[in-house]
């Protein structure tokens, strides 16, 4: 696919795509400190689950250059603390931080380790797009919110995995991307990526997704997650519970698509916290005022879909359905 | 209510807030003739079903000023051509276009007409506000889309009457205003409105009205609408549907609210045209592209609620319940 690799690492620095700048540019960025990686975190320079754990890795790779382990776990506390909700951001520093603690040479374990969750995430998306593919008939209409494409991912991505697998072995399709505000991945990064990879897409704010069920037709919904429960609960970017309830209204087949890394079997609902961010996201667009001064915000960067709205989850282990509980429970192998 | 008049006549010349210009400045526009009213309806400087019915018939005061009765029937077409959901649009055009066309002085009963429906306007959203401030209790959360408020109509609003009337009348409330992509009138114009009148407000993007109904809770959804048909089906602002649809799922009340000058008894779903505007109201906001250059997009003005998901209709005449077409039918007097 004609599409830019997100995360590199070059000569012992991450290189990112600046997903900030999109659509107008497609900038890079390199860090080469662990306050640069955090910082592309938290300003969503790197955003999507599976990317900003592979980027919270290098983050730690970064670090553990410095040889002492004591700034590799300092590292880890910085990069924990920037965004709460996804876990892969988790289970990246856990798997990087199990290597360093149990090798002499925690420069190069880290590095590798690192490394390995980089190529791994390709590779995975690239089996969640097989398995996807399997549930896409030519001539469907695929609905998608945020961006959960190569650009949440260090390539391939997780929800349009399947659309690219779909799509290379000759299907037709049409995406309907949602703006997803306030960031609007979904107008400034799903529809770059699918046009930089020649699919058809359609853009539609956020609120006109109803309409397009009703009034046009969907087949099929495929989304992110950033955190998915034993139970099925899915977290994903806000507007996806609206999507969810949707579907169901129109008996759309509604799928969560992501790596068997995001899964949190430990959480329970009311352990999850829902990140919170700034007023000025909503208030603001690209820096222009849209609201008056002063007006409250609730700006939360994501929401809770129950699984009684879920179809199944797509992993690269395969499909999970109902009932989800004992699904998911075989699929982990726990 | 510290709030503008949104729409006045002042020495033969109609003076409409300017809405394009809102959060940033209260502005107003003069309109002298029928081709700046046209102009002010299609560029939505003026917007609302009952705000868009009393410009146009003012148009028409402007065009029978020549005394010549083809001048206004030709300010009729032009006025008609604007936007053709609203259904108030055309029920104000014919009400003046009666008027003329039974007058020998044109000028004068076309003038006096629109005075007399801009009049109506005001006294009628009294009556509604009165009704439907009879729903809400103290310490209630509302939910509202676009804006139905004052700057919607002549002056009060529609669906933000009865929130008008409660808080006179002192009872605690706080709205929830969805943003409302993609022409913001939620953020801009709803937000504005309410500080003005010093309600509480929190604003939301629209895909976050799921979360706040399943997180926080909200008591009680009120929506305008642009056209409502004989059996109960509303047509309002694109985004409304969502929004009912989530309100269903979570046993909020759900009400439209509208004067009975919104029916039309006339046309099946299947009659009704939703005006499908430009692209670019969605790829750019507020001049800043924020899409890749040449997406496609949908971008349907309005959809179209079924009375299923409705709670009920709140008019001047009463609230409308369910069966609706029955409740429509005695409710009209037809």
């Amino acid at each position: 696919m004609n599409l830019p690799r997100t995360v590199s690492w070059v000569d012992g620095k991450l290189v990112l795509v600046d997903q900030r700048r999109l659509p107008d540019e497609l900038a890079f960025i390199e860090c080469d400190s662990v306050e640069s990686v955090a910082d592309a975190i938290k300003s969503m320079a790197v955003r999507g689950a599976p990317a900003i754990g592979v980027a919270a890795a290098f983050g730690l790779a970064i670090a553990a250059k410095s040889g002492k382990i004591e700034e590799v776990r300092k590292a880890a506390d910085i990069l924990k603390s920037t965004r709460p909700t996804a876990i892969n951001l988790f289970w990246a520093i856990e798997r990087v931080m199990r290597a360093v603690e149990s090798s002499d040479d925690i420069a190069r374990a880290a590095e590798e380790e690192a490394i390995r969750i980089m190529e791994e995430d390709i590779e995975t998306n690239r089996r969640i797009g097989e398995i996807g593919s399997s549930l896409i008939e030519d001539g469907m209409r695929i609905m998608t919110i945020c961006n959960a494409g190569s650009l949440a991912t260090v390539y391939y991505g997780t929800a349009l995995a399947p659309v690219y697998v779909a799509w290379e072995k000759g299907k037709k399709l049409e995406v309907i991307a949602l703006e997803t505000r306030p960031v609007l991945q979904g107008a400034r990064i799903t529809a770059f990526e699918l046009i930089h990879a020649g699919i058809p897409v359609k853009l539609i704010v956020d609120g006109a997704a109803g309409y397009v069920m009703k009034n046009i037709g969907v087949d099929l919904v495929l989304v992110g997650a950033d955190r998915i429960l034993s139970d099925g609960t899915v977290y994903n970017k806000i507007g996806t519970y609206n999507l969810a309830v949707l579907a169901k209204r129109h008996k759309v087949p509604f799928y969560s698509v992501a790596p068997t890394s995001t899964f949190d079997l430990r959480s329970r609902r009311e352990d999850v916290r829902i990140e919170q961010r700034p007023a000025d996201e909503v208030t603001k667009i690209r820096g222009i005022k849209i609201a008056p001064e002063g007006v409250d915000v609730i700006n939360p960067a994501f929401d809770e879909t129950p699984p009684d709205l879920l179809t199944g989850i797509i992993t690269e282990k395969g499909i999970i359905r109902r009932p989800f509980r004992r699904s998911i429970k075989k699929i982990l192998g726990h």
